[in-house]
């Protein structure tokens, strides 16, 4: 028999085993999963009486809150697909994607209206703005607006299971940011592997903490709803709170970015905070350094689990889980193990493929780029098909993270292939030489790039943050370096600058630095 | 992407992932994950050479081996269909069955080859018989065979995921066993399912207890393959032998039915066994009672999973966990609901329906048939669409289990549709009055059936089988039964017999019993 694997299964399971049990809690409001799927009627009545179909996109520009998760069910019921976006941009952007995805509706937290008010008027086919949590001119308030709409099951879209769930763009951390499209079957399948490998179970209290409006907080919505976990919103990265309520409401597993576990841990080293129950942390988005996550096994107790993905496909494949078949001397060969990219999840094909699209041989060093095969890979990138050609090739999906893969087939991200320095022949990668330079106590941050050579085709440069007040020359850092790295891969210039571009979500965005020096020039990069 | 569900993917992720590790033990062949993908690419080839094509059906008759294990991936490769048969069948029903099915090439084991031999002469497609662990007139020797082909990667047939995998014959309970065809799709979404509910990781020792032939042992060969989990195979029901596997191969989960579990336990106590690491044990077939769960628990230590399937669902849809969110009271309760038949694993509908194709309510005593809405669902049975139109009916498969479900949505079986008695407008559930004659020490077995009546339509009788020697009447049955049953559940009527008729399984067969007392009746039958 065919059901389709549409994601609203996940809602009703929870609603009729887990009805009566707290599903949300935001602040002061704590709903059971049977009000949240009350919410979630009047919601799709709402959407469906704004004229939203089947395929239309409906923006939502929220932080982790009640709203932001109820949007994902009330969407689904009306066929119509989830366009999140980051919260964390300029106007410009907004008006970018708002036009780009053709939202016909957006929601936008009160706190966050601002951010969009001033591209009103360029908007083109954004007929419907509704406002959460607040008032403001020509927007319709959200939770009166809700209210008028009948709580009463839903009249729900039939849809098969490769319609369109959601419309996300990338982070644009190596160009503009891209529209991601996901379907129902690509979400649902990523749902139902990430659980097992995360050993999510009724008895789990998540603390959303990576935002769902970033590649759909991996998938959170979905997983832990349909084991009946409660979930608790975190809008604001803010450690002192996040550590009241791990305690206060007995925590169990949080997934966050290594920047964001810094700043807990730090405030928890601060606080001396101790926690006597198990907690599990999901990290992904930048490699951590074994350092680190013996630090959080240790200090906090809690269990470091590292994954890695990408929008474009759902977004998690690997995990770094050591496996029972591999040895581990030592807790520091288990926390550099950890630190691994790791192996593909069950359902999942992740290979590293080499320029001729070999796999490249298992020794730890021979680097290629991460490809993958897989029902969680996008239908394509919406509204560019070139980039969708360019980047899903005869059944894989290459995801421009180069990597090697060690002897027991642990994946190692090396750097992002746009990043990787092509210098006479020779691989240098960005994230080895930066880390070197991290390593001198007068640097605060460090960007290298592949700049322009005659002779090398490209070579390292180097762009430096300086701590303030520091004395530090070219000539320091080239002796620094040099007892660290081979000849080739010290940075042959420097530059120095206060601040280093960023995305919202805190990548180093190397694209931009690398414009001023590849003007004129840039039909010669190699990458 | 699309990429199909198709079972070889976790082959290929064992072997990526756990080359190295035991994949299988049986007796003193140990086997490693890459080892065992070199005979299934042996035995592919070998099937191509049979002339074996997509969609041809092989049939394998062999106990719990290294065989049966690589035969469902060796199949896989070349796109035919898996019939794997009951090893407790008689030579007619294997003629039946292989002609039925259209078997074409048959695995059989050297001890259970006697039952076929007798019937060669008229199987009408099994054109190739190899014999596994022995040898006979007219029959490949397998392990030969085998050798002669390549163990290279094996060019596998393109496969869509509603391509069938399987083709299994249910256990005949209540009639004439029936040929249920399963999707790649199904038994992939199964096991995605499954292993989540079951927690299977990689740190599992499996003693394949449950035949692979029933029911595919429950979807085991997949996902505990596709964990990489240590796979110990169990030829033959040996509580002794059982007891020692544990011990020796320090084995961590085990499925099998409650008859089997109960002569484990039996012996464990009889040899005083202790086990010191934590083992699960997953069960279904038949309702085990909470003391017996309690016994296991206590006195083993082992933790009781109760599931619930049929082989028309791929088999498990629904686990009796006790949820987060149900109250328990104390042991006692804890044991009540374990043994109750549960509520839906993720993927899954399943619900209970009244005569009219409602919900029945909440209430522990209304009774309805459960239903299944889910990708586990068969394709239909094998060349017979009157039986597959009246199983599945607008989407739902109808069990033909009786349950009722409880305030906190916990379903529990009280009969076969095809068993209940309806007396006089009321619903007898034949179980509730075994369960009451079982009481009398002088009984041994006792099966209750519906028999004609004038006045009432149908009445209850029992069949019983007493104790040798006892000495024990009609009169002592009703005086006994009267102190547990309400008036118009007591048989009205009684015979005695030596023993019951049972399937290979170990099911009564209430069907033939039913025989003798409608003869010439038939059309008055109420179910
Ligand atoms: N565990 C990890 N280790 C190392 N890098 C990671 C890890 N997880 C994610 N990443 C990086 O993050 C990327 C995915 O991020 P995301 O999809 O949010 O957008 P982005 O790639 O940063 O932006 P854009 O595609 O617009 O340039 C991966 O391709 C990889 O480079
Ligand atoms: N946990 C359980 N509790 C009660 N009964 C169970 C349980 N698990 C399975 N069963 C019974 O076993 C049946 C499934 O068995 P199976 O598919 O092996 O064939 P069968 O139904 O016994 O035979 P046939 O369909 O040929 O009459 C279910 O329909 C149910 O009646
Ligand atoms: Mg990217
Ligand atoms: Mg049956």
């Amino acid at each position: 028999m065919h059901v389709p694997l549409i994601l609203t299964d996940f809602l009703d399971r929870a609603v009729t085993l887990y009805g009566d049990k707290t599903a949300v809690i935001d602040g002061d409001r704590e709903l059971t999963y049977q009000e949240v799927e009350k919410r979630v009627n009047r919601l799709s009545r709402g959407l469906r009486d704004s004229n939203i179909k089947k395929g239309d996109k409906v923006a939502y520009l929220t932080p982790n809150s009640l709203e932001m998760y109820e949007g994902f069910y009330g969407i689904y019921q009306t066929g119509a697909v989830m366009t999140s976006l980051n919260t964390r941009l300029r106007p410009d952007d907004y008006l970018f994607i708002l036009n780009h995805s053709e939202s016909q509706v957006l929601f936008v937290d009160a706190e966050l209206y601002p951010l969009v008010e001033p591209v009103r008027d360029k908007l083109e086919t954004v007929h419907t703005v509704i406002i959460q949590g607040g008032q403001a001119k020509e927007c319709i308030d959200y939770e009166d607006w809700l209210m008028t709409f009948s709580d009463e099951l839903f009249d729900r879209e039939p849809l098969e299971e490769n319609d369109i769930a959601s419309l996300l763009y990338t982070s644009g951390t190596t160009g503009d940011p891209k529209g991601v499209l996901l379907s129902h079957r690509s979400n649902y399948l990523h749902a139902l592997a990430t659980m097992h490998h995360l050993r999510v179970s009724d008895r789990d209290t998540l603390l959303h903490v990576l935002p769902m409006f970033h590649v759909n907080g991996w998938g959170s919505p979905f997983y832990y709803t349909a084991n009946g976990a409660t979930q608790v919103m975190q809008r604001k990265v803010d450690p002192k709170q996040m550590l009241e309520r791990i305690e206060k409401y007995q925590i169990t597993i949080m997934h966050m970015a290594p920047t964001v576990l810094n700043m807990v841990l730090q405030e928890a080293q601060h606080t001396k905070s101790v926690f006597d129950h198990p907690l599990r942390i999901v990290v992904a988005g930048s490699a951590p350094p074994p350092a680190f996550i013996r630090k959080v096994e240790e200090e906090l107790g809690w269990e470091f689990i590292h994954v890695y993905g990408m929008t474009e496909i759902s977004p998690l494949v690997t995990t770094s889980q050591p496996r029972e078949n591999t040895p581990v001397e030592d807790e520091g060969a288990f926390a550099r193990l950890k630190a691994k990219t790791g192996y593909e999840l069950i359902g999942t094909k992740v290979r590293v493929f080499d320029e001729s699209g070999e796999e490249v041989p298992h020794d730890g060093k021979t680097i290629g780029e991460i490809a993958v095969r897989s029902n969680n890979v996008m239908e394509g990138y919406y509204k560019n098909p070139e980039a969708t050609s360019a980047t899903i090739r005869d059944g894989w999906l290459y995801t421009g993270d180069m990597a090697v893969i060690d002897e027991q087939g642990y994946m190692e991200i090396v750097d992002r292939k746009k990043d990787v320095i092509i210098s006479g022949g020779e691989n240098i990668s960005s994230i080895e030489v930066e880390a070197a330079l991290y390593d001198h106590p007068d640097i605060m941050e460090a960007a290298v790039i592949a700049v322009p050579h005659e002779k090398w085709g490209e070579v390292p440069h180097a762009v430096i943050v300086k701590r303030a007040d520091a004395d530090l020359t070219e000539e320091d850092i080239v002796a620094f370096a040099s007892e660290k790295l081979a000849r080739f891969k010290i940075p042959k210039s420097f530059s120095f600058a206060d601040e280093l571009p960023k995305t919202a979500s805190g990548k180093i965005q190397k694209v931009v630095l690398r414009k001023e020096f590849w003007k004129g020039n840039e039909g010669k990069m190699i990458n």
